[in-house]
């Protein structure tokens, strides 16, 4: 078996970690990972803009296939524009979504035109 | 698709929840999710036993494939005895292992029977 399918992570880690997109400008970070509570499969990282590509303060799950891990920037690359990001689901601090609801998750993955895993 | 894959929830949230073994006893706690930075695939519950079983206050990373939720206890269940935790892998707090090494990973693996996924 591969090294690589024992490069892990503390998911506690994860939080904070930066997102770039692919030109190498950082859009934001990673404040929370939604996970599957039967089947153990990341599904969503909830990310914040901090104010990029003037984002309010709002969070954005996103399907978490999205994202690529690249080691030399010690962060995370996702193809997300403002175009992808306009209309897309989201939440305010405070104002969390049900997660074991299925319309939730089912509104982020028809957004972004991802399978549902 | 079925509803249980939308069943999801915040991983900061699984921080702290409950484990118990089949026969309802309260074993411990999680403590937080090891998952893989590339795959996206909860790995390792590491679990913190409170001194039940006469455990010493260590974190014991489990496979993640060994705990099932439970949603009437609103928490996972896990067949492990102190016989199963007798020489498994470890580590106290201030002292952890490199989740990036595979070598943790392996002994892990290896202790419980457990494919590497």
């Amino acid at each position: 078996m591969a090294d690589s399918v024992y490069e892990n992570i503390r998911s506690s880690r994860v939080r904070g970690t930066a997102v770039y997109n692919p030109a190498g400008e950082r859009l934001g970070a990673i404040d929370d990972l939604v996970i599957g509570k039967r089947d153990g499969m990341v599904k969503y990282a909830i990310m914040s803009f901090g104010g990029f590509l003037g984002m309010r303060e709002e969070y954005y799950p996103v399907p978490w296939d999205m994202l690529s891990y690249d080691a030399d920037k010690g962060g995370y690359v996702a193809d997300l524009t403002k175009e992808k990001l306009t209309d897309s689901p989201r939440f305010n601090r405070g104002d969390e979504p049900n997660w074991t609801d299925p319309a939730f998750g089912r509104r982020i993955d028809d957004h972004y035109g991802s399978p549902p895993i």
